[in-house]
């Protein structure tokens, strides 16, 4: 494989400090400079522990790309910066690699327009987590089978939206192939209000939230005689780079915009 | 150990059919008689399928406890007859061991005072499956070092109820021990309602009600950086014997009543 | 959907009379038909208990097919005798549902001749539990992304063999998109003999047996910072009929065979 | 309840800087002093980021022992280290708490004499996860009714040895009140070596090791139409400060040597 020229934004944020590592630490990737809000034109090594590369630091995005000759820019830092980089990314023919939950439906039109103008490819994704988005398309594909479907998703006690945003995106992904039912016995009763957990289309979804839990959810399907399992345990920010590597290798391979990891998952 | 003389009423029943068996397959037990409401006179192999013992049958419960000088009578039909089916056995000198979730408090008085008049034990107890009642003793114990508690609870979708009679009775014992608090974060909230389940003391339950599921709990207990979870699986009635069999070797060496397996279980 | 109609072998069998049970429940399902070793010129209610259909008893298969018009075979027998009826009926125009794991290669191909000559579908399949195929076709797909993987299959303990068949066919199927590769560190050592478990090409399987468990497994997906966990639980025999149900649809749209249910499952 | 005086030894290594929040954090605990190799004379938040106590640093036990009034000396450090402070506090008057997996009898033996002739309490634990201790204990306890056990335990693949020392305890406290004996099928046998686990006095243990993983222990007990499953997953090494917290609590209460936290543990 050819190696890809990468640029990280926001190298000292929590998940850019990590994509920054991988880049570091695969083998066909290249760290071919960063993009900081300041610390501009020293080496990445020489401003902050933990890191090994010396790629210069540029603090004008469109002047490290072409510095750089950059293959893929990756941005996981907020929605409006974003789609500011990937505009401008996308116009000076790099692939852009944006991680976030906060684009719009206009956003995602705008650069999927400029992506097969220019005949780059894009990829946006909410989570780039591999094992919680395979988990959400076998879902998909069992509820075909087992369409009576309970999930079960666990947090740490200081998250305060309930349910998480995975779990609604699973039900959401369920719902886009599987009627909507009720679900348990028609009769059934709650003697404790919230026991049978909330519903999204007839499916259960229940969210437990203890001190000790990182991130980790479980969907269930019932059939006669059998159910079927399946649970992603997130224990740490590194478990996204391994979708974050797989996006930029895909990338290159593409000339329009795809959105959610799930579909460049085969 | 001597041998145990017991005496089971309602063989033909579901419960008390594995009673039967479970005399029969006992070294250490001797099925003195079973006690009917028909086929008196008769011997059990003579009259259902699936019996080997040729133990008589009798329609009268006294003369069936003296006639057979047994040791326990096992009474797993219904709260009134257990009542009257345990006074009179102590009134005759017989043990008795009774499973039910309906004796009031009355009953248990009524029944307490007699068992001390006599100097003869009794049990008593909801659920007899030894699994399910130390999970919820070991619930109680670990309550003390982990007060953040969850219960999620799994069942068939033939079930009405929700929570489940031993979601909510681990709920209770847990709540004996621990001070009533708020769980999850002061400024959680649900999006979607029914989330976070129902609260009993601030404990959360939450019920999942699935074909193909028996009957399944979980308690899961959160501290920092770790968890801790009791599972119980039920898969079929025959997981109360068990407790029946404990039950009738523990009430010979009792001269009061007892009131739950988890009292004798140490 | 038009109504399919069924004939059942061996509707006394444990599998058969599930197989009988579900052709009378599914409404699209007419069950024309049954092949007994004795009883012929009977009706199947008149002759064993928890039969709801009147469904004529054949005691030769030519004339049952024959005079049943069937347009599918289920056969849940033994090898030998499945080979015979699906020769049979294939001979007679009528598409058979094959329950074995006992075929020949030599037999699939007889079959599979057979098949497209007269242009009608074959199921063959040696394991109907949908959730049980479901679990083994996602562990290939995400053997793919997670190339770290350990089996842990759970059985009651009159179990012989260890590994399980479902448990090396899974192992197999993952084998077949994934490299070989050591596991675990290279230089890990066992203290206890046996400790980390069997290896099928590396992938390392381990089995459970006690007394209580049905039969389980789960294939467990590690990678950094994540793992994905895929489980199949089965309580019952019933399990099996949601794919000979799917089988039964399946079948009519097919000219060739079809070996495992994994094939038919999108 | 009185605030208990603590001096940490060894504040700067990866157990003792969590032993220093722990007394930073803990409102009835007041952190006197802490024992370093250097930095003899400066305060604590002088010498490294993430302190917030000025607690005074001491290169000599004695003297620090002796200037700060320490109730209990914390040491997370080395069996050598541990064995020598813990004599040394002892005789100062001071009550130790020393984790450690490396004391011999011999150790253990004249710490108990010396606490005993002080009439001051020691805590010696191998494992101050409280959790841990807990699945440990109550496996013990639950062995009584169900005699059929296996142990999961799953670690990172960067773990050399196999079984974990965890598993090997429980199984060593089991065994401690269970009778040897052989489980699974007397007929059993391996297709492929090592699937059935290793066995310790008979009960299976399975290692998992998958990158990902951090540490986790499942001890699965199976009987007629039953299981129970305990586990334990801790995540993170804050998970042994909740321990050290009860342990500095009780020792103050005791007059001799209690090793290992499940005798402290109600």
């Amino acid at each position: 494989m050819d190696s890809i020229k990468v640029v990280v934004a926001g190298p000292r944020g929590r998940m850019g400090r990590e994509a920054v590592i991988l880049a570091e630490e695969t083998s066909h990737f290249e760290l071919a400079g960063v993009l900081d809000r300041k610390n501009g034109g020293e080496k990445l090594n020489e401003i902050a522990e933990g890191f090994s590369s010396s790629a210069p630091i540029y603090t004008d995005l469109k002047e490290c790309l072409f510095e750089t000759k950059a293959d893929v820019l990756i941005d996981l830092t907020t929605p409006e910066t974003g789609m500011l980089h990937a505009k401008t990314a996308l116009e000076m023919g790099v692939r852009p690699v944006v991680g976030t939950t906060g684009f719009t439906e206009d956003n995602l039109k705008e650069l999927q327009e400029l992506s097969e103008a220019k005949g780059l490819g894009v990829i946006i994704a909410p989570n780039f987590a591999v094992g919680a988005v395979l988990m959400m398309k076998f879902s998909q594909m069992a509820a075909k089978y087992f369409p009576d479907i309970e999930i079960i998703e666990q947090h740490h006690d200081q998250k305060l939206d309930a349910p998480s945003g995975t779990g609604v995106k699973t039900a959401e992904m369920i719902s886009a192939v599987r009627e909507e039912k009720k679900q348990g016995h028609p009769n059934e009763k709650e003697t404790l209000a919230g026991a049978r957990g909330a519903s999204y289309n007839g499916i259960r979804i229940h969210s437990v939230r203890l001190p000790g839990l990182v991130a980790h959810q479980e969907v269930l399907f019932g059939g006669e005689g059998q159910t079927l399992k399946i649970r992603h345990d997130s224990y740490d920010r590194k478990s996204f780079m391994s979708g974050v590597k797989l996006s930029c290798e895909q990338v290159m391979k593409l000339d329009t915009l795809v959105y959610g990891l799930e579909n460049i998952i085969e």
